[in-house]
């Protein structure tokens, strides 16, 4: 014995529970019982509690008796309540029997309706509504509901029979059927139960109830209730509650009904009663779209009480959770009962838009409102639409690789791209697969289109970086990149020049030219919001940028500087690239120092570039990272090459060239590239790659203070792992500095600090904080380290862990708080006691996570920093993190 | 102002220093005074001190006034102690500038000698020795000396101009110089200063002190010096101290001389009186090996007096500082002159012998006495030697790879090896190099030899952890491992079934069969002292051991168990490697489930054998953890096949299959296998691999234990980073066993635990001690993670970090308590937080390093594990943590 109550009563104006125990009743009881409090409408009966469902488990999947007896308890309450009793043949208590989660997980789970009915008690019903028909037709629906969730007798098994029948009759609707039909067709599923299941259709109500109760617990558990919870990052022990309640019956005649209702637009957000009614149909009826349902609006005509009642309902529910709702309702012989309420899903656009107007209504306060919009649903609003006035012919299809809707000319290379671009044109780049040679032409491309690779290849992970659109992976098309020309499944072809538009957030492509929508990122309901964002959170919000184009992009969107600036893809350039891997060859510091000086000027102008987008705010510049070879071409392929040019017996000296080249491919090849060469052990090997990268920055600044822009550089060390490393290379920058500052007659103030990418980091954090002047978290390295998974190869066996339950989310998605989280809040701690003041940001992929976010806020990070699209994203998710702990301490409730 | 005192005095039987003060003195410094104190004859002079070399490189390089004016203090004292003053012409003083850091820097820094002379004073020594031939040779040798280290004018130049007066003058020896040829060398030393250094040769006898003193602050942070230090692990900010004395001259006659000594005999450690001496000579001479030294006894004969009063200083001398003392002497026309003291170097051997003498002489007790020894000198007592009577023909030189004589018959495959040694032939293995199959031919061999490869090559590190001697890389050889034939340098050749003999100690290959002498590791001193080592150590010695040969060599060098029985060389055989190759390349969990059952047996005979040998000891045997693709061909090489098979139009049927087996390796290629599908995540994603594996121990466990055998199986799971994973695995294991143990009929005990060698694992740990109940450090891993360094990548910049101080030491070789040990001690505290007994031990290289053997017993771990031949020093180092405790406690002082 417990001794704990597992089933909550609700009828008559008074719940048991409330709308607030949705841990406890799920959420469909926590809205029915609070609905009922309200005084709406409601049919009584019970919720058994989630903790019922975890205890059935732990039970050997089988209810424990003092669960059974509060069960009893209710029931008895319940039909003393109606003056009806479950299995009587006279006037017989019929219960549907619904499950209903702490999150809604529409479809997941299993119903039964019309429990109750057996052989005597539908000749009660018969003769109570004196309509055999309908008697007959909540019976044969009864066995087949029942058989399929609770018998596993497949559901069209029936409709088979159902189908059947219709030939021998020759009719077409189930409306044709009489009630004769149906107590023949009632036989025949009794009669397939057996066959089917080897075990007669249940006679006992009281035992359907049971049988389907548990079928409800198990249904917790099918395999697409799991995957459901695993897509939408719910835990797996909740449970879930099971809802017993007295049927109503929306198809008792035409002057019954059913419906759903929006008390707000969900699409736009607007003001609006919006829903679908059909009548004489029962709720399944509405949904399964065998009959096309009416606009909410037109119930005015036929039901007009009903339709007065259900205006009012639909107010005092908004007004009541302070939330648009959803809700479901049933008018039996012109009576209103309301069935369930819950907060209702909407676009971004009407999350927005909502938000703001239950503020400007006075429903919520500003702490609220930010709460009401979902930071991944930013998204939305941030890219082009196609218009939906557009005729839509897609042409292929693929992996929605980066949103937003994009138009434009074909280019097969990166060089066409350029090319086509400086002529005023817009480019769509299609590619087999791009690389990092590519990124000049991705830069000046309205959008991507690849036949190969998945959501994180080169050109996915680059698209979204820039916010262009982007469809990866499509095999509907053959790209021949030599002949440029693409081939569709159907055959055609498309030539360089020819426009298609590509919508990335489908993933879907286009013939021809279609119009787009801009998205309005300052004015309206969206500018408003991410202002009141803005004053509520303290997290600064910074951008990952390389280009100026990306730091204007993310100021648009609200960024208060750059956080990481990477300097690697600057080289990546065909003019540069030359440079770097003479760079990279050099035999001598002599040779290198060479190559370095011609790669200066050019680092120069992009610093200076990027300081004039980023006028007033701080720019962080992390110094070379990769490992060199990724400058240099393949091994593999230079290794077959060479094997090829020797089979071949090709002229020797050219088999010589390849050899040498082979050769310092193989010194610089690498095992683990992650964990070699690579970050500021580069920087202190090579110093003069350091002196260059830190004179290019500086003397940029220099210059852009001359134009008069306020520059702030910070100059950011990658890959510290003991505070000699960051010494030794904060020496040359500082060093450097001195000599430039002389050279240009001007000083500017600039800081010098770390990624914090490296356990070692974090646990000498108070130490490489009496060097460092900032410390940036690299999450992603971390991550990578603190797991020990490389994220070039860790997604096969995380996403069988994801699946199998071994992790709780992808860490390089979601921050994990209790590994890497630990280590970053050490980093923090460690690194303020020696630095009080010191800055600390994050400019992992996590830093536009909202989840992660928000840790960031809870353990004082001063900033985030993501790419451009995700910074609107990111504000929101530190105001809502705010909003979060005020709500908390009571002083943000409205 | 410091107010610190710089300069120390000794002489006249009392010094302002003593013998404890190293740190501030430097060694010499400290047992000059320590033996002033003692009464023994000591010129008399000053140290300064090591302070005032830091204070020298923190002004600038030069001697701060306060400092100069300690050094006239002293200098005034001294003069006034011996009536003689520095640059008086009538009775000059003359003084010796010597280095003396606080650790023995042999050779590496500079010294003075005769300082004081110049054109006058040179005069009064003539006068006051009566000796002009003798005066002019003090002086052109100071001249030579003090340009050389002072004025930077090589020695060598000076012996060209001795050279060509010789040969003016038709004479062969210095000793057929006369006076008037030093005076005219002397003129011609002092031109060619002046002409090779710009400046005149200093007059000034207070000049020549101060110019002596900065040169030897100079050698400090000269190239070899900080080579010397990065070599022995010397710190870079101790300073040198510098001793300036009164010279005496052991080249007056034939009643002078010079000499050193040994308190023992410190190749045997014999306890007798060891030394070389020769008579009219300076220390110089005795070492620069132009006359050919007495042995010390025959000293007795030429001077009687001088050798009694030596054998007593001698005895003295042992009995203070309670170890064996290395010394240095003059005697000056009859006066015996004692110029240094310090603990003598000793031969491995020597250490032990004396160690355990002195114990049984009363001047040490146990806890000192272990201390006698440097752990890392057993390993000259473990291997086979060869006697010493042999006739040596060197036929190659390699690397020194692997210590430990080896006589035997060339092999040049693994096949012929076994094949071989199973007709009972002893056989040395020579290979270009070796690769993984080579693992069974390996095992089977003496000695190994290689062509090509370094020190961390695959035959260097595998001969290491097999005890197997090992010469590698000699590039003397030309393997044609076809022909089957050895070519020398010489154009001899050697084939299969030629005997030859390898040191792996000294890296040198001889032709023929060698007598070798097999070492004593039971009786004797050596058995004795490990006897003591384990009466005081706390923590337990362990061995990483994969075969039953392993095992028992481990056994025979005392340990107490396996702390790491690896999994994966068992399948490298060729008869076993085709399953797992089929295991790897199955499709379906069917065949995978095929292919483990015929590795099962193979597994389960080789655990039996393991056990046998533990018997009465734990045995950790770890699950499967390298990347299944070590277990298939190489990528690369394939690709260059499949491009050459394509080119060559060969057969599509073979091009096909190639093709396959390419996608196959593909498909499990990594980037970064470090941080791959490795582990425990191989169990996890292949559940059947650990069933088989759980099955396999638990079986020969059973199967061990019918036999008699006390088993003591524990199965530890390899690169676990959060509990989850760590219970799948148990699940598994606990699932087997039950199975296991009913078929068997009986249960056997054991344990399941985990490698901490993750940092989240460390993160987590109290978590996962609610599962494990044991820990083992895998810190090679954790090194690797901790430090974001690849171990196979990371050597070229870990390289130059050492040069660079950017790193003190090698995390790989030497723990990081910094930074990895931070995480070893908190993952520690956090386990056992959870499980109060946790058993804790570690199993990376790092178990058999004393340093870090220091570490694992200060931070409170069970047990160390390391390879067999480690296993005798890693029980010294173990007890040695404990005396230094005891002895700091001041509970082990004698």
């Amino acid at each position: 014995m417990t001794n704990k109550k597992f089933v909550y009563f609700f009828g008559n104006g008074h719940a048991e529970g409330h709308g607030k125990m949705k841990d406890v009743l799920g959420g469909k009881g926590a809205g029915l019982a609070e609905m009922t409090n309200a005084g709406l409408p409601v049919p009584p009966g019970f919720t058994i509690s989630t903790d019922a469902c975890i205890a059935y488990y732990e039970n050997n999947r089988s209810l424990s008796e003092e669960i059974q007896a509060q069960i009893d308890a209710a029931l008895a309450h319940l039909e003393e309540t109606l003056g009806q009793e479950l299995g009587d043949e006279e006037n017989p208590l019929l219960v549907s029997v619904r499950s209903g989660a702490k999150f809604s997980m529409p479809g997941m789970m299993d119903t039964v309706l019309n429990l109750g009915l057996n052989d005597r008690t539908v000749h009660g019903l018969e003769k109570k509504t004196n309509n055999p028909r309908f008697a007959y037709d909540c019976y044969r629906r009864f066995i087949q509901m029942f058989a399929d969730v609770v018998m596993d007798v497949p559901k069209h098994e029936f409709e088979r029979i159902i189908d059947r029948m219709k030939e021998e009759r020759g009719i077409e609707l189930d409306t044709d059927f009489t009630a004769a039909d149906y107590q023949e067709m009632i036989e025949k599923f009794r009669t397939h139960v057996q066959n089917k299941s080897g075990r007669n259709f249940p006679q006992d109500a009281r035992t359907q109830l049971n049988m389907a109760i548990n079928a409800v617990f198990e249904s917790w558990n099918n395999e697409r209730a799991i995957k459901y919870r695993q897509m939408n990052d719910i835990p797996h022990d909740l449970g879930t509650g099971v809802n017993v309640q007295t049927m109503v019956f929306g198809n008792m005649g035409q002057n019954s009904g059913s419906g759903v209702g929006f008390t707000r637009n969900p699409a736009t957000g607007a003001r609006e009663f919006y829903g679908e009614f059909l009548s004489n149909a029962q709720g399944e009826d509405v949904v399964a779209g065998t009959r096309t349902p009416l606009k909410l609006e037109e119930m005015k005509k036929v039901m007009p009480a009903a339709y007065e009642q259900l205006c009012e309902i639909s107010d005092r529910l908004e007004r009541h959770y302070n939330d648009m709702q959803d809700y479901e309702f049933t008018i039996q012989e012109g009576k209103l009962y309301m069935l369930q309420t819950r907060n209702g899903k909407r676009t971004g656009a009407a999350a927005v838009k909502i938000a703001c107007d239950m503020l400007d209504e006075g429903l919520v306060n500003e702490y609220q409102a930010v709460l009401m919009v979902e930071p991944q649903q930013l998204d939305q609003l941030l890219h082009p639409v196609f218009d939906s006035k557009n005729d839509f012919t897609v042409m292929a299809t693929g992996l929605p690789a980066s949103p937003g809707a994009a138009v434009g000319q074909i280019a097969f290379t990166s060089q066409d791209a350029v090319r086509m671009a400086e002529n005023g044109k817009k480019v769509i780049l299609v590619r087999i697969e791009t690389n990092p040679d590519d990124i000049h032409g991705m830069e000046v491309s309205k959008g991507i289109l690849t036949a190969r690779g998945g959501m994180t290849s080169h050109a996915a992970v680059v698209a979204r970086g820039m916010g262009t659109p982007c469809v990866a992976g499509s095999s509907d098309i053959r790209v021949d990149e030599e002949r440029k020309v693409v081939e569709l499944r159907d055959g055609r072809t498309l030539m360089e020049g020819d426009f298609i538009s590509l919508d990335g957030t489908k993933g879907e492509v286009y013939l021809g030219e279609l119009n787009t929508i801009d998205p309005d990122l300052t004015s309206g309901d969206f500018g408003r919001f991410m202002l009141i964002t803005d004053k509520i959170r303290r997290l600064g919000v910074r951008t990952n940028a390389d280009i100026p184009r990306d730091a204007q992009v993310a100021r648009d969107f609200g960024a208060e500087g750059i956080g990481l600036c990477r300097t690697e893809h600057m080289f990546f350039a065909p003019d540069r690239l030359s440079f770097m891997q003479k760079m990279i060859l050099a035999e001598t510091t002599v040779e290198r120092e060479k190559a370095l000086e011609k790669l200066l000027p050019m680092q120069r102008e992009d610093f200076r570039g990027i300081f004039r987008v980023m006028d007033g705010y701080p720019v962080t510049v992390r110094l070379l990272d990769p490992p060199l070879h990724e400058f240099l071409p393949g091994r593999e392929e230079l290794m077959v090459e060479l094997a090829l040019l020797k089979e071949r017996k090709a002229d020797p000296e050219k088999i010589r060239e390849k050899e040498d080249l082979l050769e310092r491919v193989e010194e610089l090849h690498e095992l683990n590239p992650m964990l070699g060469h690579r970050g500021c052990r580069l920087g202190i090997t090579y110093p003069e790659i350091t002196r260059m990268q830190a004179r290019a920055i500086l003397e940029a600044a220099c210059e852009a203070r001359k134009e008069g822009v306020d520059v702030q550089p910070e100059i950011m060390v990658p890959l510290i792992g003991t505070v000699a490393e960051l010494r030794s290379q904060r020496d040359i920058v500082m060093d450097v500095a001195g000599d430039v500052f002389k050279e240009q007659g001007l000083e500017v103030p600039f800081l010098v600090g770390t990624m914090i990418e490296i356990p070692r980091a974090v646990l000498t954090a108070g130490e490489i904080a009496e060097v460092a002047e900032f410390f940036s978290y690299g999450t992603n390295d971390l991550t990578q380290t603190t797991f020990g998974y490389s994220r070039d190869d860790a997604g096969r066996f995380i996403r069988y862990y994801l699946e199998h339950g071994i992790l709780p989310k992808d860490p390089f998605q979601v921050i994990d708080r209790d590994g890497v989280g630990q280590l970053v809040k050490m980093g923090v701690e460690r690194g303020r006691a020696t630095r009080p003041n010191l800055k600390i940001g994050i400019c992992g992929e996590h830093g536009g996570e909202p989840n992660s976010v928000e840790f960031c806020h809870q353990i004082g990070l001063n900033y985030v920093s993501c790419s451009p699209f995700r910074v609107p994203i990111a504000r929101l998710a530190a105001a809502q993190a705010v909003a979060k702990e005020k709500i908390e301490a009571g002083t943000g409730q409205k």
